[in-house]
């Protein structure tokens, strides 16, 4: 039962594909920025009619308390498993801009390469799911499982707050057998990966106040602590010289691997000298003991995203500022307690702080790490849809990252996430001149169709699932 | 010879001279920033118009390599003294703007000060002179001394650049036999304060460089050293726990001054708590065994006046950022060499930094110190006019800040600078919401007035001095 019709579909209309992807990154859907909330609404509706036109149904836009949800199904599989996809149309911010060579959303080809904030993470992956469903939609009529469609508009705020809330009160009607989603990354072109491990995170502010107000430093300087430097004092503190976070306990919980994974590990994932290649840094640093594969994936992490204060303009002003601010970022493993690692850095953060200035943590946000069998039968599906996508098996590929959606899907649906990433390393998520790669954007499409085909044979628990219940806010 | 009908002048203007006042700090003549170079451009016009209508000659716009100097000159009380009066009509950068509480360029009256940035630093200051300078052309058609104005728009760069340049070409024609400044503070309202000591500055950008573009903080968090840590590790490590400079030498050559010295300090200048109160913090900082007045002005300090990097929006952006900067500056004593200071702080950046980040160190300028001696007969004028203009005594103070005009007029014209402060320590200057006290403004002038007078009976070596030389740029 090969999907020809559909994969001969999805080749012929490329060209209008692309056109399509470019349509969808020209939103500056960045869901952290408050002046932009407007065109998540237009992004959220045009993806919406979107889904409508390839012939998707209970297409409906779903509010939550920032961004809304973009839900739509299709359920006349009787009999058959039911598929969760999962992708967000929310970006990052561009920032910085002066650093983009052409400008965030107005997309533009060069070299085999879609340029724009969102190009690949994640506007671009999750187009793949919907260029496979319009292809069998279009050719077949119809569709080889179930599906249920959640794009969210919330992920790059962190933790993906209304989609917890929206799976919460929609456990029933999201009922599925295993979710799909394409938001992580390959070993590299040609070499696909399957993930079955997320880090979570904890992300915080943290802000130092001193003066009343900025003080010439001429006038003060000598007698006053600065909030800036205490703030650098503090950030310095939390790492020992070694690369290892300093707060007490950090380390307490985290789970130590077998030495079969740890060389399962060692076998698959990418070399020490593969990750300084995609980072572009001639040097390791961290914890040593451990590859530097295992120290983004299996060790937890501490970084600061951010530092603001005191005068950043052109030339110098020379102020004390009365207050700066950092946004700190922590990267969580099993067996790490999320809520429990806030309070360990809470309680260090409180008592490096000098008496001279007072500080605030602000917590902005947690997610759970993610964690799936690899011997599961969705995953297997997965492998063999990526053997015929990229004629290539795939590795089983932990990351650092973290995808609130599987963990959400894990917690509240039972099911496992098959990360099914299209992004390269070099693809620059989340930094100026982000880029897809067109290859794999029309592989990821086949590859799409090719599991929507071999989910059909998954065994499943809950197939009888065939009444359409309607999802609510 | 009282100055009567100059003071009944001074007095009958002063709503005019608001007015003017208003408009002069209405021109947003920020020197730092370059979209503000025709606005620099406008209010040195603006300024030399208004010499010219008051009745100095010799009226010239002089251009430097950013912004031009204003000179005017009356030089026709032969046989008498000639005074060089300076002034600054640049501001500093009005950043952060959301702590203004009215606009900063649209300068409002309120409780009997004026707000606005430059009201005090150094416009209204300035102006004191300029309407002094009025109120006797403008009744006597004469002046008690020959007077030289400098009126330059580089001093908020740090350094004067122009200025220097300026000087050395026209060291003949600027002549004089002491120069007059007013850009520093009072003890408090009715506690006039005469200048003696100014710290000197170096000025400098710190950058530190990591990857090639921002990294992902969960592909990459652990494995690679992050600029905006390495940073905060290398600005952490420039003081020690007990707030000396850790820089190596660092210290070597700072002057101790003698018992006597630092009890006329103890006597004279303010206490501890004054300056915890003008700082609005609650505790003190920085190298035991001196007070907060000596850590100030007889020590050294080093400052972290900016820092950024990485995102600074709302929300977090997880990313390790490409690359992180920092603005320094270091207050000089008597008798630290600049050059060999920069030197010294240059090595101990280059050594504190880890072989994960390439760091790179920007000189943006340097000052030297300045100091004059307390018994010369132009700061006794001065403490002559102090009393006549605000009814007490003036105490002999340090300063924490640096003023590189009186450095150079010692430096190049050999004359010593009578720093005559107007400005009160909670004006607020070069933070949010500056102002000027209108009863000092108005003291101000009559206490210009007076000065003038007193000033007529120098004892000078040069004012043979009649013949008018032309300044050139």
């Amino acid at each position: 039962m090969k999907p020809l019709r559909a994969l001969a579909y999805a080749r012929r209309h490329r060209p209008r594909f692309l056109a399509e992807l470019k349509e969808f990154v020209r939103f500056p859907s960045v869901s952290n920025q408050p002046q932009h909330a407007r065109d998540l609404r237009k992004c959220a509706s045009w993806l919406a009619a979107h889904l409508r036109r390839i012939g998707l149904e209970q297409v409906r836009i779903v509010p939550t308390n920032r961004h809304p949800i973009v839900y739509a199904s299709w359920q006349h599989a009787r009999g058959r498993p039911t598929i969760l996809i999962y992708g967000h149309y929310d970006v990052q911010p561009p920032e910085p801009l002066d650093e983009w060579r052409t400008p965030p959303f107005e997309p533009v080809v060069k070299a085999n390469n879609l340029y724009g904030r969102g190009a690949c993470d994640d506007k671009g992956q999750l187009f793949t799911h919907v260029k496979a469903l319009e292809s069998y939609l279009k050719t077949e009529r119809k569709l080889p499982v179930n599906v249920k469609c959640i794009f969210e508009g919330e992920e790059e705020l962190g933790g993906s707050p209304g989609l917890e809330n929206f799976v919460n009160r929609n456990q029933s009607a999201l009922r599925a057998d295993a979710a799909l989603m394409s938001d992580t990354r390959m070993l590299g072109p040609g070499r696909p990966a399957l993930g079955y491990a997320q880090r979570g995170n904890i992300r915080f502010e943290l802000e130092v106040s001193g003066p009343q107000h900025d003080l010439h430093s001429g006038n003060f300087g000598g007698a006053v602590h600065n909030p800036l430097q205490a703030l650098c004092e503090i950030i310095a503190g939390l790492h020992d010289s070694d690369g290892r976070v300093t707060v007490h306990g950090f380390y307490d919980k985290v789970r130590e691997w077998s030495d079969e994974e740890r060389s399962y590990m060692e076998r698959t994932g990418p070399k020490d000298q593969d990750i300084l290649h995609d980072a572009g840094v001639p040097r390791e640093w961290g914890e040593a003991g451990y590859s530097l594969y295992e120290r983004v994936t299996i060790r937890p992490a501490l970084t600061v995203n951010g530092i603001s204060g005191g005068y950043q303009g052109a030339g110098i002003k020379t102020v004390i500022p009365a207050r700066a601010l950092a946004k700190i970022s922590i990267r969580l493993v099993p067996d790490q307690n999320p809520r429990e690692v806030e309070q360990l850095v809470r309680r260090h953060i409180v008592q490096a702080a000098p008496s001279t200035v007072s500080v605030k943590m602000k917590t902005l946000g947690i997610s759970n790490t993610a964690l799936v069998n690899r011997n599961h039968p969705a995953l297997r599906a997965a492998a063999f849809a990526y053997q015929k996508g990229f004629g290539a098996k795939p590795v089983f590929l932990r990351s650092g990252g973290s995808v609130p959606a599987a963990s959400i899907f894990q917690k509240k649906l039972g099911i496992p996430t098959v990360l099914m990433g299209f992004a390269l390393p070099g693809d620059r998520v989340h930094a100026p001149n982000e880029k897809f790669h067109l290859p794999n954007f029309y592989r990821g499409i086949e590859t799409s169709i090719w599991y929507l085909a071999a989910a059909a044979k998954l065994g499943a628990a809950r197939r009888e699932n065939a009444a359409q219940e309607a999802v609510h806010a």
